[in-house]
């Protein structure tokens, strides 16, 4: 029995809703096979990804004041190019690079999946990305949100409190009726300190043997597609 | 000729996009009637309408902290409520008739025309409504905005140039890269003054008599209506 009086759905992207992993892989092979580089595209998105929670933590810290995701993916590629032999690249090219997170491709249950839910439910992303970055994933792939909730508008980074409470107060909803959709148990078991509603979407093709295939704590709905998900919340 | 290298459009939303004035006094009449009631339903509407200035100046001058509309039309509406004979009612009923906001149509050519400026547009509601308000609006009438920005966002009310210049930071553009469109000449004098392009949308039907028929500043577009809007952008 999925819970009762959940009113709004939020939402994790990367990972639980878009393939990060073979989005930057293809538009980093894309930007940089006519410069003459061939390198593992796969690892190089992998690396890129690994500086992820790291660039996050020192806003999370309050080492640096709140920097949107844009610009720390920026920061994160400079100090991953050495490592793949891209420190010639110039500074364009690095800027063309970070564009990758703005146009990966969604997991193919989701656009369907999503607009189900909508049916029922208010929907919003509450992901670590930016408002645009937000948008122009939407844009691509065809999703319709009610508004773009998340880091931008608390001003810090999952998993801190304020980023679930801020969602929540948006729709002028208490933390029990909302519930934090994700492939990652870090983000479910936050969400539910909060007092979130918490649904594990399975995504084991995220990073293939690295990805969890359950939860790593009790959660309120566990779904394998955002259309399992829709289902097991009779939307 | 419109101005080159707009990429978002940022729209007032009561009178510009929808009608406040038929809405309100549907609603009240929808919840009154039935207690008894039998006021001037339009007069009732205006009444509200001209405490909205009043009730957020309170928050644009320090005197207290940000609140969302919807807490102050509550507040407003406390306020008229003896000059109709309406202090009897109890605080529930009162609450029921503060949705009457959420519950209006927008003016005929919108659904269609924002529809049409999307496919060339980011676009977005800067107004002085909470999200919430925002998204009741946009599921009634289908909008699709791409993100809710607006007071929300800034923690103030227009015409503060806070409310303006986040917006366009949240879509990571120049306010010149910006255009707002309202049907009211102060919202765009204050777009204008932060750097924004402006596009006057007449609605004269909005208030008649009281409605500005044409822009009392110069702005980049003067349209009829947003499919008109549309149309003298090129899209």
């Amino acid at each position: 029995m999925p819970p009762s009086g959940v009113k709004a759905l939020f939402f994790d992207v990367f990972g639980t809703l878009v393939d990060w992993r073979a989005g930057v892989a293809r538009h980093v092979e894309l930007v940089l096979k006519p410069h003459g580089y061939f390198i593992d595209w796969m690892a190089f998105a992998d690396a890129w990804r690994e500086r992820y929670q790291p660039g996050m933590e020192e806003v999370r810290s309050g080492h640096i004041p709140y920097t949107k995701l844009d610009i720390l993916h920026r920061r994160m590629l400079a100090q991953i190019a050495p490592r793949f032999g891209l420190e010639q690249l110039d500074g364009a090219v690095l800027d063309g690079l970070t564009l990758a997170w703005h146009r990966l491709d969604a997991w193919k249950d989701v656009p369907a999946g999503l607009a189900r839910l909508r049916e029922r439910y208010l929907i919003a992303p509450v992901s670590n990305g930016n408002t645009l970055l937000m948008c122009d994933l939407a844009r691509r792939n065809n999703f319709h949100w009610d508004a773009i909730l998340g880091a931008d508008v608390a001003k810090d980074f999952k998993p801190k409190p304020m980023v679930y409470l801020a969602a929540a107060d948006a729709f002028d909803l208490s933390p029990t009726q909302c519930m934090m959709c994700a492939a990652h148990s870090s983000d479910l078991i936050s969400a539910a300190s909060c007092g979130l509603r918490t649904a594990f979407i399975a995504r084991p093709q995220e990073q293939p043997g690295v990805s969890e295939t359950a939860p790593a704590a009790l959660v309120d709905v566990i779904a394998e597609s955002t259309e399992d998900l829709a289902a097991k919340l009779g939307a």
